[in-house]
């Protein structure tokens, strides 16, 4: 049996009561490590549960996951992941795999900051397409999020920015190489990622949405310290909200009253 | 201190650790039990928390919430909520209820059918705007619905429909009648959501989205019977999913491959 259990988006209790007895019972539980990461880490995880974890990197979710799809064959195999175990490609690829080895599933979901980014007031019905904003290099600068944000919020509807997490990525060095070294993890912060769409607002100067354009900075959604910010664009270029997971909301433009009401809390 | 604690979507283990550690410290636990409603009921979960809970209806949340902080304010009272505590706005609107009074709040994020409808393998960045498709009556019978799920089809998007609800719903004659009686609760299927959309689309014969397009029926999802049906509008008026909750999706035109391979297991 393979289980793909969420863990919320806080600190270790975010895990359901279904997913600790499960975790309790496997022979063997991986934890997911590269895809968004809890405010506590593995050591308090293991302490928690009361049992060992093995850290899971992206060749063993991607390249590797057959070996443990043969192993979940005869015993009990979860795997952990920060938020809903549905929210990335990967894991639903994960599952036909399970299919096809005959291996039976079961999910176990969570919050995910899909549904928890209403925190900050704004109806989670009135949000259209999420897109994900890319940590930008000297040669690639990727824009087209933004033409889904002006689509949004041309339809009045806000937009959920993911932003980029960079965990265990090879230098570009370390490629041709044999011993394979890798870059230290980060993660965009909010004041990143206002500065990267405060360059693209500068290349179309026509659209709907400029510097004055509200934005809602979002960190550690669900932990006790999470922290929101609502500003322009422009101001969030200046706004620190410590230390990882951040997200951004582009609101619509015309907001129903409660919204307001509620995002008037955190200017 | 008001806590909204939200239980997920399947049985009374779907709460998380946090939230079931809050239920039992609390002075008042109250069920809201209009917005939604999980596999198991009342006595189940008080079986399971070891402690009595309260029945919340629409009455107590929204016209006489302002008893229940009046407590909060010397007491310890929690709120549980179906899904995700903020998928309704009635709840954003107590915690700025909460605020004026001087009462101090605490959420409990858990897994809503917002997130939890990735099971089906549409994934959740492709979601467009979330619709709801009321019951219609004899002389109501709206359907701007259709015009949002039409314009998530033309830019690539899936809907989530959410299917109408109809708890302790007042009769209309007892409306003007000193005591108020109760209608059965009433909870759409993705069989008569189908049959309300099939109504609209032959009187919008020019709409891109017709009779054989294709649609996704969810029932009880997190639940360990948990159903998926795909088929064609049509067909979906003869698909019986059994007891509800139930949803609907309206996927995009072009699917990714893993999406539809993913899909293919439910046809």
């Amino acid at each position: 049996m393979f289980y793909l259990i969420g863990l919320g988006l806080g600190d270790a209790k975010d895990i359901t009561v279904k997913g600790l007895e499960i975790v309790k019972n496997c022979d063997k539980v991986y934890l997911e490590a590269y895809t968004s990461i809890l405010t506590v880490g593995k050591e308090t995880l293991e302490e928690f549960y009361g049992r060992p974890l093995i850290l899971a990197d992206r060749e063993l979710c991607e390249s590797s996951i057959d070996n443990v799809l043969e192993e979940a064959r005869e015993k009990h195999i979860a795997l952990l992941v920060v938020g809903d175990p549905l929210g990335a490609t990967t894991h639903t690829d994960m599952l036909l795999r399970a299919k096809e080895f005959g291996v039976s599933t079961q999910i176990v979901h969570n919050a995910s900051i899909m549904n928890a980014v209403s925190c900050c007031g704004l109806q989670l019905y009135n949000f259209g397409e999420t897109v994900s904003i890319p940590y930008w290099t000297d040669t690639w600068k990727p824009d087209s999020f933004f033409e889904k944000i002006v689509a949004n919020f041309a339809r009045n509807l806000h937009t959920l920015c993911l932003l980029d997490i960079k965990v265990k990525e090879p230098t570009e060095e370390s490629l041709t190489k044999k011993v394979r070294q890798y870059m230290d993890p980060k993660f965009m912060s909010v004041k990143e990622a206002a500065q990267q769409l405060i360059h693209i607002i500068e290349n179309h100067p026509e659209s709907e949405i400029n510097k004055s354009t509200t934005a809602v900075g979002l960190c550690r959604v669900g932990a006790p310290d999470q922290k929101i910010a609502v500003s322009s664009i422009e101001a969030m270029q200046q706004c620190d909200l410590g230390p990882p997971l951040h997200s951004l909301v582009i609101p619509a433009p015309n907001l129903h009253p409660l919204e307001l009401d509620y995002l008037a809390q955190f200017r």
